[in-house]
């Protein structure tokens, strides 16, 4: 089944949800009306019983396993999205008179601030708008004031397609929104006190937030908010204060497994380094056919964007790259252009795949260029 | 396939997530990892592509139409469970001055308070504490003060086993947490301003909250929170701020499709009665062997509770019930005794077979009770 299934696949550069591996999708199929001989699937099962409780346990120990992350945290199973988590960083670590740094690197920074002025004292410390959001702030740039608790940073815009290429040295914690990296490079967790992220670009389906959190900050945490607002709560009660998302989090796993089979972290980061690598040649050895707007040194390994020489040629190549089985090539609606993202998930194939159907496209195009 | 699984399959009596329609469960495994011959997943669909978004919108539609909401409302589907609603309401809906009244009939109704406390100036109208929390108040019973904004009701307490048998008549809109009997009755629209619920117990897989808002509040509600926290920012983007919890709603989807097959609401409803008057008419029969505790005329058509002549019957009942196929009648940690959770989806068979347990039960355990 598979390999037939396999070469009818669409070469899927969504910018999330997104592609998933192929033998996880089979694998859930497979067991999704009837898990393991229970006579239930998994998601008509108490989230309190022995079954469901395994698959949350071994999510929660693989991804910390995987992701290298160190004793001194806890993973959350949340939901809400990145979005949520816009609000619940400012509501739970802001105490009267502290601050709260945030870098402006494009659309996804820009509404962490939005929503964190509704409940903090918020600054911005670096802000991108004078180079079109297309490059990350040197740590030398940012403009840090006296009493800031964190410096609020989106390792990745999905849109603008940059990313850090090192990370901030500041005295404060850094608070990481990873959504469109997640789980694609290590991170130097002694910088940070909390990474967050949805899980449906590299960790699974939409309807899932996965929260890393420094345990020694919980106690200061804000109480006087409601229940699910709270970060502490969660911890305490293993993201089972209410019923979490179930089948988030069994697919989850089982992309945990598929990771760790991959060669875990290591292994994301050199498969994203070689494809993201892929793409960008072919766009800077087209003699300026295509054209990345972005910093060479924050080029995202994940979200790949390039223009065509007129809006018209970006037209006629994401119509032909449809057709051709490449789909959601195009770049946000807010900015234009093209973009490919290339999460875990998606093979590399889908990659070469792609940069020859450019080179073709190029050599079929040229012309409308003169 | 049908016919042999359904032999095998549990009786699944959990309060949620809880048992799903079979053929819901078997047509989505069957289009899991190709979705209509997309060469994908819909779960590796972008939330904003023309799949999903008919999915989307088809479940948007049929919600209304089967549950009978008037033009007047809109459906949002969110994330958080009811747990984020106890917050998101006072939020919402509670300016300078305004009061929230609740009724606290319960475990749930205490939740919301707690939470709704973070946010308001909250009054409880009624108490259920001294009658242990085992019916539900009449009108005049509700102390209502000046400035209430709205008057929030539990409509079904899953973990009490009651339900309001009528609906509390006051001059103010009601707010009603219908979690555990969504769907399941027929609701009087123009005393509520806003209804919500988990769908995991009538609806589908844990995962999404289910709102109903009446569209002429939104102008008035709070615009100083949160974007994620705000009803009129996911109104007025039909559900799709942010990415939705995909996999959810499409389940929903299928169930509703389910639901209009069987007749709709009112066949709901009707099963509801029937399944409900079978538990209850076992329990009332057995000479006092089992015992509600309830008020008749507040009983549940969702939740039935019971218990048994002593604790220790009650362990062997739990444990012979689970040798017998009938699983997760465990009544909640904090009250104890027996629960049998009939929500929609659960087969009339399987209450049928629960009731002929119960007798056999009590003719083979009667003598303990000497």
């Amino acid at each position: 089944m598979s390999s037939n299934l396999n070469s009818h696949r669409k070469h899927n550069f969504s910018a999330g949800p997104c592609t998933l591996p192929l033998s996880v999708l089979e694998q859930a199929q497979q067991e999704f009306v009837d898990y393991q001989g229970t006579g239930m699937s998994l998601i008509e099962m108490s989230h309190r019983g022995k079954h469901f409780d395994a698959v949350a346990n071994e999510a929660m120990a693989l991804s910390m396993e995987i992701f290298q992350v160190p004793d001194d945290f806890s993973v959350l199973f949340l939901q809400g999205g990145a979005m949520l988590q816009f609000s619940m960083v400012p509501m739970n670590l802001l105490s009267n008179g502290q601050k709260g740094a945030y870098v402006n690197s494009g659309a996804w920074a820009d509404g962490a601030i939005t929503d964190a002025k509704e409940y903090g004292d918020i600054y911005t410390a670096w802000d991108g708008a004078e180079n079109n959001y297309t490059r990350m702030p040197a740590t030398a740039e940012l403009e840090m004031q006296d009493n800031t608790r964190y410096l609020h940073i989106t390792t990745n815009e999905t849109i603008g397609g940059i990313r850090f290429p090192e990370w901030p040295q500041v005295d404060v914690p850094l608070i990481g929104d990873m959504s469109s990296e997640y789980m694609a490079r290590p991170l130097p967790w002694g910088k940070f006190d909390l990474v967050y992220g949805g899980a449906q670009k590299n960790l699974g389906p939409a309807g899932m937030t996965v929260v890393f959190i420094r345990k020694s900050i919980l106690a200061n945490t804000n109480k006087n908010i409601g229940r699910y607002l709270r970060y502490d709560i969660h911890e305490s009660n293993k993201s089972m204060f209410n019923t979490p998302p179930v089948f988030p989090i069994y697919m989850f796993g089982k992309v945990l497994k598929w990771m760790k089979k991959q060669g875990g972290l290591a292994a994301m980061e050199t498969l994203a380094a070689e494809k993201s690598a892929i793409l960008y040649h072919a766009i800077d050895d087209s003699d300026g056919y295509y054209h990345c707007p972005v910093d060479v040194a924050c080029r995202s390994q994940m979200n790949i964007v390039f223009r065509l020489p007129s809006e018209q040629l970006e037209q006629k190549f994401l119509s032909e790259s449809a057709q051709a089985n490449f789909i959601n090539l195009k770049g946000h609606r807010s900015v234009g252009g093209c973009r490919a993202s290339i999460y875990n998930a998606l093979p590399k194939s889908s990659v070469d795949a792609l940069a020859e159907f450019m080179a073709t496209f190029r050599n079929d195009n040229a012309r409308d260029n003169g």
